[in-house]
């Protein structure tokens, strides 16, 4: 069933004391280059440095208190596993995070310090879905999902209503999908919250499977996505995907190369770190594509590991 | 002379189509380590990066109509170069930027790039003053000095002036201090617009000479400045030390490693790119000796060449 109108009003009302109403920049440097007038909207700046924590924070919120008692379950490697981790602890509940044991050091810190227990896991994702299922069998706690459920589609669409209630007058919104949480989320708020906005999603040429998907009209898979944009790659999901069929206008590609100069000229210009992720919804917006509009662009989040820097 | 309460409110007016209102930003994490409530200002997203595009502006603005088609000249390699370049250019006048011929590549394409004509001179100090007055003997070009002039001290108290609008219940003010411009316009506004907001200076230990003065009563040189805040290599004015003397409360030292860390932290947790002359005045604050106030930070700019991370 699709999230209505006021599914996303009483997300975003219930949202409220566990998130940042992140800011809004812009850059006369970008605007010039990209001859458009444009937004961003910081989810950088969002609490854990990501758009996650919206969604994250729904599911968690919507649990029963019967299911808080025994806590949620996910396996992440990125800012999925810190958002629950934070959103967890915020509502005094347990989160367990499965992880591969190959994952960087800083990425298990980070969760480590947000409240979550690290489950370590061989890294394949028949071991990690498995480790999973261990720990429902165990403690019973609840399996959240990154990108593919609803509660955090509806989430991820609180960044977008914030932008178009600041800026009611765009034209467009661009935001990076790998999942397509985030973008099924943005559609749904434009669909309901503007007049004639339409949402783009751009995607790295290495992980295109949401590109080729929607010229299909059918979910297709990415056999081994490659691509810096460490948080897309990742595939659509079946709850996601009617939603971007029916209110996407149109997925973007872009290059490695594209993604890393873009990232770093908004270092550079904009004084922000961005991940490679959000230079992915960037590099469109550079290149022209929006060329005499007003278009927001959702900076998805700005976790990096500063020790490898990768446009360095 | 002084300037007035009327001077600072005339140099707000007159700046405002040239320059930005900076956002103020917060973070939870911040205020946990220091045990305070940090608002940061942020003129990192000031125009080409810096707060000392209010300082130039407003010392270019008042230039008489003679002056101005002479052009204006400086000698910096830093950001009062690029601050210099850019507002001349907004208001059609010429820039002469005198700089070293060792100066990073990047310092001296950003002049170009605002607008500004490079001279290059023998990196001494001697050379730097010969080219300016010869510039003057050539075109008739006025001086503008990075910090010891009254036009440049009001201007940049601005940042100040604004966020104590915005948060007029601050205890306190940290700013860095190198010449003493930001410090004392910053004093200035604090004098003017807060009932009883003290301002502190802060000081890499390797180039005391304010911390030393304010002590003294007196200027006292610094022989040979040692400290990866390239911005505050420079010495106090004898402009700018009167007004710090009667205004600033102390000035707090900060060591080498700490700059560097707490750049690092910032950079990591608030996912804005700050120079090590900002850490100068956040390490105090993450140390406690703000602990149980409202304290505003002046972020000085971000400027920072990427390849050449001082933390890194």
């Amino acid at each position: 069933m699709k999230p209505t109108q006021q599914d996303l009003i009483d997300c975003a009302t219930r949202l409220e004391p566990y998130i940042h109403h992140t800011p809004v920049l812009t850059s006369s440097t970008v605007n010039q280059l990209a001859q458009a007038e444009v937004f961003f909207k910081c989810e950088n700046f969002q609490k854990m440095g990501a758009f996650k924590m919206r969604g994250a924070a729904n599911a968690i919120l919507q649990l029963s208190e019967e299911e808080k008692t025994k806590g949620v379950v996910t396996h992440s490697s990125g800012n999925f596993a810190q958002a629950v981790s934070l959103a967890a602890k915020q509502q005094g509940i347990k989160a367990y995070i499965v992880m591969p044991n190959n994952a960087p050091i800083p990425k298990r810190s980070a969760v480590i310090d947000y409240g979550g227990e690290v489950i370590e896991c061989e890294p394949t994702i028949a071991a990690r879905e498995a480790a999973v299922d261990r720990i429902i069998e165990k403690t019973g706690a609840t399996a959240l999902h990154p990108s593919n459920q609803m509660e955090v589609i509806v989430g991820q669409g609180t960044a977008a209503m914030e932008l178009l209630e600041k800026h009611p007058e765009l034209n467009s919104i661009i935001t990076p999908v790998g999942g397509g949480g985030l973008l099924g989320g943005t559609a749904l708020a434009a669909h309901y919250f503007s007049k004639n906005c339409t949402v783009v999603g751009a995607e790295p040429e290495g992980a295109d499977d949401a590109f080729r998907s929607f010229a299909a009209g059918e979910i297709l898979g990415n056999e081994n996505p490659q691509t810096v944009a460490d948080g897309l790659r990742t595939m659509l999901g079946d709850n996601n995907f009617p939603i971007i069929k029916e209110h996407v206008e149109h997925i973007t590609l872009v290059e490695e190369k594209e993604i890393l100069s873009t990232m770093c000229l908004i270092w550079e210009r904009m004084k922000i770190i961005i991940e490679p992720s959000s230079a992915v919804a960037i590099a469109p917006v550079l290149r022209g594509e929006f060329r005499g509009q007003k278009v927001g662009v959702i900076i998805s989040g700005g976790n990096v590991d500063l020790a490898n820097i990768p446009f360095l």
